[in-house]
């Protein structure tokens, strides 16, 4: 194994020293391992709370800020943050008008974001849930009842991230993420597997001339091993039963997320995303914006994932409106 | 090799295709392979050109847009761009104010640069030029002579696009591009090999116990071979030399850059800045911006490098001036 780390069960927490330092305008609760906004809580503000396990940033935590989430708990590598760290960042957040939880579909997550809820209702902040199940590769996996939850987080993040910023009530910003959880498909493939710190070994074992189609996001199996493919091929692999899944149709509008799992090189992602976008047009699908790059990764994973996120002109507004996060920013 | 691509001798083109249709505001040549401004030329204003050789995305063509570049030359993977390409994007950018040429200190950048230079000049286009050569690894290496020129490329072509965004004139466009030159100082480490697509084989072997310390960004070699350690012993290694070279001093403020080479997670670079940053405390380096992340990558080589570059209050100010590109982005 070889990574940048000192203990290998220590990754997490002194990651977040690094935050800590790299990003002022955040404040880093180290005992909680939770990240959050400097100016949280914002007073009459819904209130954004995600998280999950660590090792795929810059999700959760590269999305905390304005225009985007409140707090990302953070759990040790590919593992659930735990209900108390889920209660405190609902606590530190709430502004009054109620915490939306954006939870991803791995058991012990929704488990975990359920007790806080009841926890931190029972303490009379009201709390609402959003659950992301966006991937057709598989339903059911090692970790999860139902579909798993990928790359439709990101752009659910931005969304109600917009509108929760734009003064929101907390019921509709949890239909804008009801909206956006519903109408998002992802499909993802891996070309090498990844390794946990602790485990110090690859997660998986594929050969020289394999990938994983459907690949998991903790490394998961998917829907099949095939012999690696042209970057054309893959990109049909992916948008075609992302596509049918839906189902988008000719007209639809779309934001189009071409992500990278960790290794696999810038170049190959906008090669990659030149496929997919020819494979769009000759559909007839309108990509109305886009976003290529390493969002949600899988530790040292070659490969990458496609989402598609059929969107309105509401949901288009809430995507150019601005945000200021160490991974997403602009018009601040 | 495991690579999203098609055709390895089509990577460059293919992923340009790319880059076109998800960055629709930036205009690509496909015929002289460069990423420009949508609006460009734009009169009265300095043009700023850069490029060298693909595979470091998202340098040179991700920091295309205003307040950064005006133009990138691609040049295919680890091979600089030829005089054609650089004389056609400083012709297309020229709004009548002069060219800057950034020219990284590579043996085949530095003659190509220097012939389109000569070339356009007849023409009766001014062009000055500045070269970058940060890298305190190692004096000369395998396609250089001099230092090498790395990570501080980045710095200064976010500084020299927002001082010619600012309607400077193309002499102190030039002066704050030599001013960053002359301040920022380099060094990088290699865990793995990376691997050019034409090749289809690691670029060089690495013991699985072994890093490159000093390496260059095509894999050449640096100081010594080194049994891999800590990150807290990495992060000495890198910073004590950087700090050493220039020199800098307690008291001095810097931006701190901590760049990924393309394979290594977020996760592990937040953990090496956090060492990088404590590092810089205990000397009284006050780091004023920083930048964390994978900006100037070697395709897919696992490590990292870290930059420091001294600034001044004008520095500071153009950093924190807005910028549009696929990579940084921020106040637009």
């Amino acid at each position: 194994m070889k990574k940048l780390i000192n203990d290998p069960a220590a990754v997490v927490s002194e990651a977040l020293v690094g935050v800590a330092a790299a990003y002022p305008e955040l404040r880093v609760d180290h005992a909680s391992k939770t990240i959050m906004r400097g100016d949280a809580p914002r007073p009459g503000k819904v209130g954004l709370v995600s998280g999950g396990g660590s090792g795929h940033e810059p999700m959760h935590g590269g999305f905390v800020g304005p225009g985007m989430l409140d707090a990302a708990c953070c759990g040790e590598v590919f593992t659930s943050p735990v209900p108390d760290q889920i209660v405190a960042a609902t606590h530190a957040v709430n502004g009054g008008a109620g915490v939306l939880h954006i939870v991803k579909n791995y058991t012990g997550d929704v488990l975990n974001f359920q007790m806080a809820a009841e926890i931190t209702a029972a303490d009379g902040i009201e709390v609402l849930q959003v659950l992301v199940n966006d991937d057709v590769a598989v339903q059911d996996s090692t970790w999860t009842a139902g579909r798993r939850g990928v790359g439709t987080t990101v752009l659910l993040e931005k969304l109600a991230g917009a509108a929760a910023e734009q003064g929101r009530t907390l019921r509709e910003v949890a239909d804008v993420a009801s909206q956006v959880s519903a109408n998002g498909r992802s499909m993802g493939i891996a070309l090498t597997s990844c390794t946990v710190p602790v485990h110090g070994r690859p997660t998986f074992e594929l050969g020289d001339g394999e990938m994983e189609f459907g690949v998991g996001i903790h490394g998961e199996p998917g829907r099949r091993r095939l012999p690696i493919a042209p970057a054309k091929e893959i990109a049909a692999m992916l948008t075609e039963p992302v596509l049918d899944d839906l189902p988008f149709s000719g007209g639809d509008q779309v934001i189009a997320f071409l992500n990278g799992l960790g290794a696999s090189p810038l170049l190959e992602l906008y090669l990659m995303y030149g496929e997919v976008a020819s494979i769009l047009a000759s559909r007839g699908i309108q990509v109305a914006r886009n976003l290529v790059g390493s969002y949600m990764t899988s530790l040292d994973m070659a490969g990458c994932s496609l989402t598609l996120l059929r969107v309105d002109d509401d949901l288009l507004r809430l995507w150019d409106a601005p945000v200021k996060t160490p991974a997403l920013r602009w018009g601040i």
